[in-house]
């Protein structure tokens, strides 16, 4: 054993020791984060639930939301009122209904229901593994696209694929990627609407689940990503796909569902079937705790001054730690940093946390099918744990690394 | 012309004449209903938003709901806690999204997924259009069971469409049925559960939507179906659902679903690809809202002191116009009252009543495929509106169910 293997044992035993429990595994936001919105459930909606039209928000109906809310997310995502549904608490659950409702029913432009057919999705990987899990419970075969050396999207990789027409689907975070904090830059956004592919029944799912979630001054705007593809001749190329979870309370936003004329139209025609509208009072509490886009980006912005540290803190801790050993993101926002742990020492690195108590999401969660080709991503989570805490299971992770790496090579 | 017809038509000019627009289409609550359960939107859940198990129930996670509301729902529904999860703000979306999971990945018992087979459901007609709907989109055949005539389920029709192993799904409304009002007695319920079903996998939704939604002191209580079921050898047949809708806000309640474990177990791993958990703190609201069972059944009687006035109106206007003319229900509980028209009118009534303002469900629709073999069933709502729009919409309507009976005859 060298002397470091064994230097490196004697500090993990140490920290084993130590008893922590820690969790880095799901981009929760914490308790600071959500006391930020603890007014919008202090709003008293008993004499204060009729929308500007009239409606009475306590009583059934209104399947396409409160446009009150929708007006502020028109704004923030630039998408027209009319293309934009507000919904229930989660948008994965729109994605999820989504994909059935294609695999059911098939979407404007299909020859018929997905399901019984081959049918494939692209997922840039590393992504997110709750997209990936969709694709694989409905059984859509998954077809991981590695990104370039600079981060970005693989498009001849992407274009290749598409000549392909079992490809029907492709998942994306167009904003600070789900775990890279990749940003898809409107250059390739055109490139992605202008596409030829195979399968005129061809949808990227552009989960734009960190519109507003910057980490720095760089606030970007959304891409006009419905209009670049109305321009580019494939108006119903994409679902587009939001929500407040990372803005109020995680478990209690709203989702938004941006599309096409068209696939706005195939969209509630099925939705019709499934429920007579959604929770339009809580869209109403979140109309009045917002007021409007300006207001939201306010609110943004107090977020970021709980995250910006906790993030500045994974990247000091990482180059003091892992300089020489490890890659990692610094994202400019969103909820993930993701780390390159030397290839093959992922998973070693990841139960050896687990063991000394600090929980991370499974090496290989962010790749379909749970398989990371290079056994070396390790996706960290800083936003829920205090900073004190954070500060402790970095300090833990980084051993663990290090550990795992000496015992590869010994 | 008869004079009859002559006088009728008369009648119905000056009803046009009045440009009256009334609505007896939906089950939903009135303005004063809704007003009930207005200190739910006033409760403060700025500092009140942690159940005592210690969860922070604004975050994400949750799925099985929160246990405080589960355990007032196990109370009324007589369904143990674990075998009883709260859900989003409609049940009609979990019954939809049931019948997605069986189609899709088939349920406890089945060789497979439903979808691609001969799949057929038993539809104890009239019944509830929003059920018939599901069934339609998603492309399973309906199979339209008459009641006997004193209004009970016919178990002997049943019994023999049973003996079609196509036949895997029944729909079910057991306490005052939508529209008709009917019961089922313990004594049928036994009998749904112990019956022999050539299909191993045949459920019933037992949609519970009216469980204590009584109109008089004869309170039924709630048949332990699950209970029942097991018993005969059959744990798995009951899917139970419920909620809050007619309780407190119509559009923005708390769903429930009730099984077996093996259902429940088979229910948690496709909703957990759906979604990160329900809104907690709506249901915490509700949980606060009721404090518990009993604090909910005393909520359920004021609503019947708004509803039962109505619904006593509809009787005695419907007697004193109608009677020789048509038969109708006087339901003990829920929503509706079912008239039946002189065979081959309703839908001509209904397109009277429309032309005069009163809008009517579509005849038909309280039947699979909207098709009343009778043309006779008219189904009315009488909770919405206020009793002198009740009256006046009954008034039009008795004048609407005469002249389409005299042109029929003329």
């Amino acid at each position: 054993m060298s002397d470091t293997l064994a230097s490196l044992r004697a500090d993990y035993d140490a920290l084993v020791a130590r008893g922590l429990s820690l969790d880095l595994t799901r981009g929760k936001p914490s308790k600071d984060q959500l006391d930020l919105a603890n007014p919008l459930l202090g709003l008293d909606l008993g004499s204060d639930h009729t929308d500007r039209a009239g409606t009475d928000l306590r009583n059934y109906g209104g399947t396409d939301g409160v446009v009150e809310l929708r007006e502020i997310f028109s704004d923030l995502l630039g998408i027209p009122v009319p293309q934009l549904l507000a919904g229930g608490n989660a948008s994965l659950t729109t994605m999820h209904d989504v994909v059935v409702h294609a695999l059911l029913h098939g979407v404007p432009g299909s020859s018929g229901a997905w399901v019984g057919q081959d049918v494939a999705f692209l997922c840039p990987s590393p992504g997110y593994d709750r997209h990936f899990a969709i694709t694989e419970a409905l059984g859509i075969r998954m077809i991981p696209v590695a990104p370039l050396a600079d981060g970005s999207l693989d498009l001849e990789a992407i274009e290749t694929h598409l000549a392909d027409p079992a490809v029907r689907g492709m998942w994306l975070v167009p904003l600070y990627a789900n775990p890279t904090g990749a940003i898809v830059d409107e250059q390739t956004a055109r490139a992605l609407a202008s596409m030829t592919a195979a399968a005129a029944d061809f949808r990227i799912f552009w989960d734009n689940a960190y519109a507003v979630h910057h980490l720095t001054d760089e606030e970007f705007e959304p891409i006009d990503i419905l209009g670049l593809a109305a321009e580019a001749g494939h108006p119903d190329r994409f679902f587009v796909f939001a929500s407040t979870s990372k803005m109020t309370q995680a478990g209690a936003g709203v989702a938004f569902f941006g599309s096409s004329p068209a696939n706005i139209a195939w969209y509630r025609t099925h939705s019709a079937v499934q429920t007579i509208g959604p929770d339009k009072l809580n869209q109403w509490r979140h109309a009045r705790f917002f007021g409007d886009a300006s207001g939201l980006r306010a609110h943004m912005r107090r977020h970021r001054n709980l995250l910006a540290p906790k993030f500045a803190l994974v990247d000091r801790m990482l180059t003091d730690g892992l300089s020489g050993h490890a890659t990692w993101t610094t994202p400019k926002g969103g909820y993930f940093v993701t780390l390159w742990a030397p290839e093959g020492t992922a998973s070693r690195a990841v139960q050896l946390a687990k063991e000394a108590g600090v929980a991370l999401t499974p090496a290989g969660a962010a790749f379909p099918y749970g398989t990371d080709p290079q056994d070396s991503v390790i996706r960290i989570a800083p936003s829920m744990p205090s900073i004190s805490d954070l500060e402790a299971a970095l300090e833990a992770l980084v051993l663990c690394v290090l550990l795992a790496e000496a015992e590869k090579s010994a």
